[in-house]
């Protein structure tokens, strides 16, 4: 049973499946899907061709097994969601958090508040991202990620998870993406090794390859990254 | 009020807003959205699922402020614009370029003419390109750039416009993009530091991250890019 | 005339084309565009926004000509396609292969079975993939490439066809991307240059450019690349 608040305005060509909840003043343009469990808090912008709550689905090629139930997927109150955006089930944003053009944000992440998630990002599954962080255009964030509040993780950006690059087929059972603390900052085209640990306010050059732990408020640069000095 | 040409082949299921003009012999393929503005020049083709026209929206995450009135958005003529693709208000885009599938320009930006912004490419805000350039897929293209004509930018290029990385409050005042002079070409994967002048017919290596200056028709290449030699 | 199974569960805004095949138990969501020549295998799902069977069009800016006709674009028993994909016309695609949001695939490539070609990715025309291979998010596989089977390619990895990058106008007769034979893994943001080939079973690390060929079962590293130790 779907819960739609009357003074929300929603196009006509929009498919909503059982089990969607839209709150009051929530808009909903053209040729957007609402999967069931899809939950959009008051205030809320859904622009056109977005896909939210998806099921991950798999024809036998993937490494895990997913389950095939829908869980609940959260827009928060006053989020955009911009043209052309997937958002897989599961996944929760916080209030005033942005998402833009074409992203894709894998089941079982949290989002926090006021954050940007820039356009042609990808995020994998069951990642956390802070408050009032920005991850910038065409960067991939990986699965089983963290990354703090107040962030800022530029363009093109690469993270992983997996050491064996997927020579090891048990790799599933332990995959860990970096661990980015509040404040740092990622320059443009930085590359960030699997379960590296980047301290609180720490700041990575354009294009480091960073292999192994930063230590809080020092600046790294190069291939592969070294300490050049403290933050200033 | 929309100014339609009666020689345009429109399908019935293109959402029309108001102040919309489209020339002859025009094709708008199907889910298309034209927002108010949008001025479609004659011979243009517009592929599914586009957005065009778009006002750029702010839940209170992002810096700037936004206007939340509509400028002309302008497709030359014969241009193409490929399934998926965004386009933000007051961009103008001259005649016989090609927009890939899936990629985004933001507002105020002008194209020239016969340009290819291949899949995937972000460009940002405010951005000039000229004529006859090609950016490939997947790069990103900052806001407050200038790019020249006849230019060749590869695939999965960064470039950024704010050297504080978000650090300063105030960056948004005087943002500035890199500047690529005429007949320039960019290698995959290469990184353009902010407000670094590229010179007329150099050439930088892929992979290399530019942190300085390029004198023209000189060739850079590695981390951080040095001058290898001159241009044949 | 379109031949489609009475198994099918094909959504009502699906936009079909003449000459569309669709199998048993296929299911096509909402506001899906299926161009001519389109074949369908039994047991595959497209989700919404996707494109398939689009011929590649011109608007004066692009180097090659095109063909104006569609030739058959098939996508294989249990094959899921995501939202918002595109695939180009002439392009096959093996059974139980997954194809991620977003991404793009241009005309006349194979794509082998039990592949993965994730998120956001672009693949260029005419490129051969073999079967159990995976590209990760964002990655760019360039025109006129070669990855053979049980390939591990990362996240935001670039590969280019064309070492006079656009200043031979002559370049696009003999355009040539790398040959990646099987059992080959690319670390995440790597870059590999054009006509280089990876020997069976090497190891790319993350963020090397790899300027030259790299001997089967060697692990390279590094701007350029080096040979580091071999394969354990």
């Amino acid at each position: 049973m779907n819960i739609i608040s009357e003074r929300a305005k929603i196009s006509p060509t929009v498919i909503i499946y059982d089990d969607v909840s839209i709150g009051d003043d929530v808009v909903v343009h053209d040729y957007v899907t609402l999967y069931p469990g899809t939950v959009i808090k008051n205030g809320a912008e859904i622009f056109e061709h977005s896909t939210i709550g998806k099921i991950p689905t798999s024809p036998g090629s993937t490494e895990r097994s997913y389950s095939n139930e829908y869980g609940k997927t959260v827009i928060g109150e006053r989020c955009i969601i911009c043209p052309g955006v997937v958002i897989y089930t599961g996944t929760e944003i916080s209030n005033n958090t942005l998402l833009g053009d074409n992203c894709s944000i894998r089941e079982n992440c949290r989002i926090g508040k006021y954050c940007i998630i820039s356009r042609l990002v990808t995020v994998n599954n069951e990642t956390v991202i802070g408050d009032y962080t920005k991850i910038m255009d065409n960067a991939h964030i990986t699965g089983n990620m963290r990354i703090g509040s107040h962030c800022f993780i530029s363009v093109l950006v690469a993270t992983t998870n997996d050491n064996s690059m997927n020579r090891d087929a048990n790799a599933k059972d332990h995959l860990q993406g970096p661990i980015i603390e509040d404040y740092v900052t990622v320059g443009a085209g930085a590359n960030i090794l699997p379960s590296v640990r980047i301290g609180k306010n720490a700041m990575v050059g354009a294009g480091a390859v960073v292999t192994k732990d930063v230590p809080p408020a020092k600046v790294v640069m190069g291939v592969p990254a070294r300490i050049i000095r403290d933050i200033d």
